[in-house]
């Protein structure tokens, strides 16, 4: 089951770190960019072709420190077919070094419009006599507003291939609470509904560390609510945003990992991203090592709360 | 504000039906599909390029006819990059043909991603001096769970680009009560509160009609509540998913409309798309006539409701 693979990873790298790849045009080192426009020129091709490049040396830096990557789909969106590309490219060259990639794309449909993501994005896509991988994620990010029929059909293929998903419970931003936390006639609220479908989900696809191949999203800025879901859902693995730039520290996230220090995998994206930015006399030409070393920061400092 | 427009041409082709460009492999005769893979073999592009010709046809046979055509996203990123490139191409060629764009994506996110969602989508992209439409639609379904973070990224565009998004509300979907309807301590439903938000997110875009640039999916698979939101929400224009194949019927959608016949547009895709099927006789050449036909007898069936 594919969450065994990240857990595997995460105790195997000793750091429960996903970097998010989110490579905004102004994060990249105005070098990388000019040598791209001079190829391709000002165009979508030549901004996916430098963000294609600072991606490959930020995995080549940070493939032994962290477990996994987590590319920010509308990143690429943003550039059109040509950033699509890169985002594929970048998928493939993640998983070649042994990472697992999360695609944060929060895909949400029903029926077989929601087969077509899970096929694009976990499984593999039919032509003719052949298949491909279009995206070939190891995990994927959903919204489950829709219910049962907007899941179900990503767990047939979570099993066959040994994928996982990771659904919105308690997202990290503020407004969140403005439909996530409000109280259902049951007495519990919409995030914790979110959250115990999760569970129920998840029962199709056990994992052997004791967590199920469906995750959820919570965010670091929601300490009380970590805790009370880490609780709440024992059987359901944490995909933790908002370290970082958005505010969570490490005592924040303490709350998302169960006693053996498994449970959560935290993303920061923009402090690695842009760590050469901070860092006192660092070159650009080293923003791949700012990454690495901001990243055993972190490893770190979630040391002490595991 | 781009709603108006929209309501202008379903008025002007007396006709609220929006056109799902929805192009699974298998809706597609076999001699399109075989001149593109005789071009570009059995790969990703051999698909795109069937694909592109398929909607390029319809798009002609159907450009009098409907006021709005709605590519679902899950069925271009199911090619993969080369998907993506007959995504933005078919938007193109729907737009210089006159037609409405809904980009039917439901994406969701925050703060800055959410902005690079509704640049990719609905604004431009810049490229160091240069910008570009990457996807260029008019309109884009969005997912609502995250709160106000996640529609007011959009707003800005929408204003300044005459464009206009689609709240999932109630979903077509037989589990989208699961959370949809589940009652708020407030007494009022989840899609009733997702429904009043539309209101709110759309004063900002107030139209010459009556009905803000905030739009609000609604199946037709739930007529009860077609009306019950008609009548709560008088400035939320409705795209209804869920006629024809999914089960809703004209009778069914008749209390999404106002007492003008204005206030909603009705999808149909498989219908549509599929009539070459299952229209007697009809060679597959015809594809793009039958939709035609198909799309003629719906706007008759919409007229007695109206």
């Amino acid at each position: 089951m594919a969450l065994d693979r990240l857990i595997e990873a995460i105790r195997c790298k000793d750091n429960p770190t996903v970097a998010g790849l989110d490579p905004r045009l102004e994060y990249l080192p105005d070098y990388l960019i000019k040598k791209a426009f001079a190829e391709y020129g000002e165009t979508l091709e030549g901004a996916a072709a430098a963000i294609e490049a600072y991606n490959r040396e930020l995995i080549d830096a940070l493939a032994d420190v962290v477990p996994a990557v987590k590319p920010q789909a509308a990143y690429y969106e943003l550039y059109g077919w040509p950033g699509m590309r890169a985002l594929s490219r970048t998928i493939a060259y993640a998983r070649e070094k042994g990472l697992f990639v999360i695609t944060d794309g929060k895909r949400n449909d029903i029926g077989s419009t929601m087969e077509a993501y899970a096929a694009a994005h976990l499984g593999e896509t039919e032509v003719g006599s052949r298949s491909f991988e279009a995206f070939g994620g190891d995990a994927l990010t959903v919204n489950g507003y829709l219910g049962a029929d907007g899941i179900r059909p990503l767990l047939e293929i979570c099993r066959q291939k040994d994928k996982g998903l990771f659904v919105l419970v308690k997202t990290s931003n503020p407004s969140s609470g403005e439909l996530q936390d409000r109280l259902l006639d049951s007495g519990e609220t919409l995030y914790r509904r979110m959250g115990a479908l999760c569970e129920e989900w998840g029962e199709t696809l056990p994992g052997k560390y004791g967590y199920s191949g469906v995750g959820a999203v919570v965010g670091a800025t929601w300490p009380a609510q970590l805790s009370e879901l880490r609780q709440a859902l024992p059987h359901t693995f944490f995909l933790v945003p908002g370290y970082g730039a958005q505010g969570g520290g490490a005592a924040d996230v303490a709350g998302a990992f169960d006693s053996n220090g498994d449970g959560a995998v935290i993303n920061s994206s923009r402090a690695i991203l842009c760590a050469w930015k901070k860092e006192e006399g660092c070159p650009p030409e080293d923003f791949a090592g700012a990454a690495r070393r901001e990243a055993l920061r972190m490893k770190d400092a979630l040391k002490s709360v595991r």
